[in-house]
């Protein structure tokens, strides 16, 4: 069995310390339990008729929860938070969540911020720490972005991270971050493990494109479509009010377009939605500017939704950036430059109006059904740590909070499924054209 | 196997037209596919080590969505829609979804919207009805209620009902409502059967309480939790600003506390959540009041978020509403006054603020997460009606659209489990005594 | 001259020391100038043709902001902040201000803050006062209410009062509250003469209904609009969803009924206003009842404002309340009963939905117009204390900013005008009768 | 006396129809008057001691409202709507208000709404006009924009415009827009006057950035500054998360920096604010960008607000849009690639997120403050056309609705005093240095 399928969640060591958390160890008394280490949530729901679908190990997530015994004595335990990469609605009220959950729950006095990312780890920026506790993190929340600061990068500084958590006598770490900050995180475990120490790595996956597998959705994911809906409707405004107006908003969504197809379905105002998942041409009789074309002939207007990662193959982007991404082209401008372009040629009358709302979204506090996943997800981080979970991801899965193995969570991301119910609504909702390709 | 946990569903004959929507028949072509009759979603996935959970057939829930051959010729269909009892944000939505889709993706030109509820069938109300196509529905989902009215009761006149709709010559029916409405369309149904038409009566699930089985979460929800936040920050802002400062919000929730816990992990600022599923007493030594006073002692203040339905024993309310709800007595105001009196008893100089945000919260629109729910929902209706489904419900289970038989979803409520997650990690989130039952 | 025509501002002495703000002291270099003590804002502006109005002293305000020549030293001042009486949108922006506007520019390092309202001045109460400088306050303002805390009355107690800021060694005091609380200050103040102490008193009236004489408007009141707006757009949507649905909102307005006038203006959807300073009766053929059953008939549904203040010759409220206001009887629950009585009697079926949004309303974050005049009102009041003037309020005054001397600002209300174009434009908005009186 | 300070409004001919809106024509009753025509709104506030001002006719202005007398009868007249210009929060609403108080109060049952601004006029486009009724604009103010549709320039095809109108047999035009539409405006008012028709011409001033003289401020301004608010907050959040963040946002304002100044009022989260009205420099020892590398040095993240037309010194932009202005090059981009720039070449590791917010602002439905105000400068521009006055817009005067000439309100702009209150309370929000100009 390779990582990507065993499910199963590294410990520590063995749990000898009763948690000071008092819960209900029987069923009945309508007092709420402790988690037992033999209880998971299988993944696989789909099934055809007469196959109820295969059962084996592998998609079987280990549930998340106080545990009666754990591992960390709480008075010895010194934790720290760090948050990397970009940022994403929540990531305070997940710190928040962490630090209160350790310190009222557990007793946990010892909790340190890390700041700017892992680069507060590194020597040469020579940044220094912020102690946390319940007063420190009491309003966090109500603002937008990460208290602690973020940086992208700096995880496979391992060596060097570990040196510095050594220094700081951590023997617990959070990880706010995506993929490339969790790949660090898995590094900075091993090499942890190398060095024989006892230290928990628990990561919080953070990623506003929503594209972490397993999970039913990131955090963050639905403030992102309630901020992207106001963009959208700012452009279907624009468009419907000028002559032949034409709106175009440039959303997040590197790899995966669940952010503009939610946002489509949201708004009911978009007529065109593109994203990397469906290719699509420009050009042509069936290509997009031609039925944008049509559309605006019929209607006057029109508004077109991208994700930022669709269309990459019309632009010329390399490299990668700090975070190790694949650089993007930028396929808003792109796409506006053509349009203007397509219309004029044509000897049409049309007003673009382009909207990139990228920082107005990912910089907005969380909306209340995000902050109660982000409160959640906190508390289920820490409880994992004091029982000496290691290399994981903390998810919520078909309603349940779960334990991810890292490296089955990074091994592939989620996508909308050009094939199924989601981008079929999408689809409904615009009324485009169910393919944008030229016969060849 | 009786009715609760059969769960296939009835259909009104051989679907024998092909859908005039295009979709994919095959795998791996990158576009969206029909789906099969035999797809299924599966509803269990608790499962402990060594022990799969059972599998069988009773579990499994018929997936929705449109199907390649279907049983109404879309030229013959004549739809109506209803709304029923209190108000939710997203009526407005779904009924623009059922009929955007039954217009625009099968062709349906007679769409008829029944007003005011039941009670738009009863010949001595003499109601007229309102005809329906996309311009009527354009802008209906910015404005929170139902445009159509709606009305309580009226769904035990089963035999003028179908009389109406005889009259009106439909052979559709959506009834958005909740667990009533849902009754009377089963009712409904079966005088349809009696009668010998061919009628398909689909429901789509209204309870802003959440209190539905199997779904993941019903429209309106989280709407509902967004505003109800709002109440909850005011009162935090006035019980801080006043010396010794209570404030009390009353929510919904007649049986369960799902909007009252969802809101207090969301705004983290209660500290206490009095919700039906978990008894508490109000007097003793280890009452409510006697840990309100502790908390205002210590603290100088207090929130408390109570559900409506908590703590009815409390009160003596006897009969039943229009709907055929118990009627249940002012959990509010009762302990505000008990609030008052207890402080006053013991002559400490409190401050209480209550606010009963009932109508402001079930009277906004959706927010965008649930306007995608609501279009989906809405669009699955459509496409069960067309496939001659009938006596379901559409409802999301593990983020999968399926068909729930109407018998099964109504046999029971959804409960906040006291020995659950969620409890769990609202006593957390609160700090309030996880008992406040006085010794025996 | 009496008080209340004399619109001259005491000053606690000769202004000597120059101000630590550097500023220009001539035109025309393009940068901002101090304010000279020569200039004023003149108050009338009605005029007749050929008649261009009096233009006595009395009728002019003395310009606020920063003086060259300051009656305090800097370094000597100890400056104390107290909020009293009910909360209101911006209280803390403001408290906000005077903070930094001490702080930074004038580089005041001792700020106290007074918790509790007057009470936090008596010794019964034992409370502690709280230190404040720029890190205290950066935050505040993203939050509704007061962080001081508040509390009504206390302000009669004078002497008792000028004990405590003797023992704090203030010698600047700012109050921020209503009426009653800008009364107790003129008394604090002459207590203060008559101890021949020099300490300025100056005020930043509060009142959320507006009602203060002289200004363009109170701070808070544009976002109390904003928020009651909410409150009627839902009774709108229960009332247009209910088969004879009618809407009642009851808004802040003890004797003046400028938040449900504008209210009503801004929401276009209420069919009746009710404000204090237009008598209206109930009953009879002409009354209110009357009117409100034919506007139901007519087009089944109806929404009706009520200031809090209207109606109380129907009521029997005695008394007054902790801040010395008259007690009002409940007119919102009066007319509640009423409509649903009335309709009742008729055979009617009307739904009646009551919403008292007050907490929510005045608990609220000031909305950006409103952080921008708490900003400024802020500013000024620490420059008018700086410069030595006491016994005045700061407002603006037809876009500028004034020092207006206290008594002159209680000596009466400000009133919606029946005769007015103000109460003229709500008539139009509503189409409500312009008079409900019965005939004699 | 020239065009420019003579504030008399022309008027068609004599008044000789009585009003059908029933209003009392004494006071004291208690109810609502009709307007005189000497009553009178002086201008002039600001005064010096021993220094009334002067007053002479030319600084006060005609007083708006219903007259007892009228010009037009209302079954005759037959009113066109015309918006121009860029988007404005609010435009729906003034077009609703005109709507309504025609139909409502006067009983005028033809009113057309233009399509597409002046273009809607012009032959060559053949756009069809719209039929409005109270019907047609009932739930338009929740929508931002324009439901007539938009454009820019045509107001100097004044033949082809009145050519139209008279095709069209209108008597009545109301023009929504700014200074070239309303130019334009009165350019068309002298050619109906030089063609003897007796056609009133009313215009509703639109300016967004708020630069019109003599109004209190003008309609969506109050919005914009919401707006404008949150994508500064956004901005701060994002350089706050960063080491060594800026945060950079270009708001509107061509040659008046309103919006940009009360935003950083209103947020006070801006460092920064740069305005056309003051000069300052980009680099050199007492540049921008060196005080910017101070703030950044001091605190590790700055945030910059910047306004269209500030700077434009430093760009080349040439020639005049389609409305006849002048064409700004872009500050922001600029800015922000100068900032870039600057931190490099000093080897500092900045990070620079740069917001542009227009669209979303300017497309955004009214706030509650603005829709009060946007429906009385409706009512009163159907007054005035009603009572036969032409070339004059409507505006807010010192809290009352006025005519003003539109000569005179277009002869020169409002600008940001830089010596003034409002320059100054935003110098001391940001802290940032009163004059960022090199010593010579």
């Amino acid at each position: 069995m390779n990582d990507e399928t065993d499910f199963s969640i590294p410990v520590l060591g063995k749990c000898g310390i009763p948690s000071p958390i008092v819960l209900s160890t029987k069923t009945g008394d309508s007092q709420a339990n402790y988690v037992a280490d033999d209880e998971f949530v299988r993944f696989d729901v789909d099934a055809r008729a007469g196959d109820q679908g295969s059962l084996d190990r592998a998609h079987m997530f280990e549930k998340a929860g106080p545990r009666q015994m754990i591992f960390f004595s709480p008075s010895h335990v010194h934790a720290g938070i760090v948050t990397c990469g970009g940022l994403c609605p929540g990531i305070n009220d997940v710190i928040r969540a962490i630090v209160r959950c350790l310190w009222f729950r557990y007793g946990v006095r010892r909790i340190t911020g890390i700041r700017y990312g892992y680069r507060g780890f590194l020597p040469e920026f020579n940044i220094g720490t912020r102690p946390l506790d319940p007063e420190a993190v009491d309003e966090v929340h109500k603002v937008g972005g990460t208290f602690l600061g973020s940086s992208r990068g700096g995880g496979d500084r391992v060596s060097d991270i570990v040196d510095s958590i050594e220094r700081l006598n951590l023997n617990m770490l959070f990880t706010i971050g995506g993929d490339g900050t969790q790949k660090g995180a898995v590094a900075i475990a091993e090499e942890i493990e190398r060095r024989d120490l006892k230290i928990a790595v628990v990561g919080i996956p953070k990623t506003i494109d929503n594209d972490l597998s397993f999970v039913d959705r990131t955090f963050g994911f639905e403030t992102a479509v309630a901020k992207a809906a106001e963009a959208v409707t700012a452009a279907h405004v624009e468009a419907h009010s000028a002559m032949n107006g034409i709106g175009l908003v440039k959303l997040m969504g590197r790899e995966s377009g669940f952010i503009a197809v939610h946002t489509v379905l949201a708004v009911h105002e978009a007529n065109f939605v593109l994203i990397p998942e469906v290719p699509f041409e420009i050009d042509g009789p069936n290509g997009f500017l031609r039925h944008l074309e049509d559309r605006v002939a019929r209607r006057s207007h029109a508004v077109v939704v991208v994700a930022e990662g669709a269309g990459q193959e019309f632009l010329k982007a390399e490299g990668v950036d700090a975070s190790g991404n694949p650089k993007l082209g930028d396929v808003g401008v792109y796409l506006r430059d053509r349009i203007i372009d397509h219309f004029k040629k044509k000897g049409l009358d049309a007003t673009v109006k382009y909207i990139d709302p990228s920082y107005m979204v990912r910089s907005s506090p969380a909306i209340p059904t995000d902050s109660v996943y982000c409160e959640r997800l906190g508390n289920n981080a820490a409880h994992a740590a004091m029982a000496g979970r290691t290399k994981l991801l903390i998810g919520m899965v078909h309603g349940q909070f779960v334990h991810i193995p890292v490296k089955a969570a990074v091994s592939k991301r989620n996508y909308v499924d050009p094939e199924g119910a989601l981008w079929r609504d999408a689809v409904d909702a615009t009324q485009q054209p169910p393919v944008m390709l030229n016969p060849r």
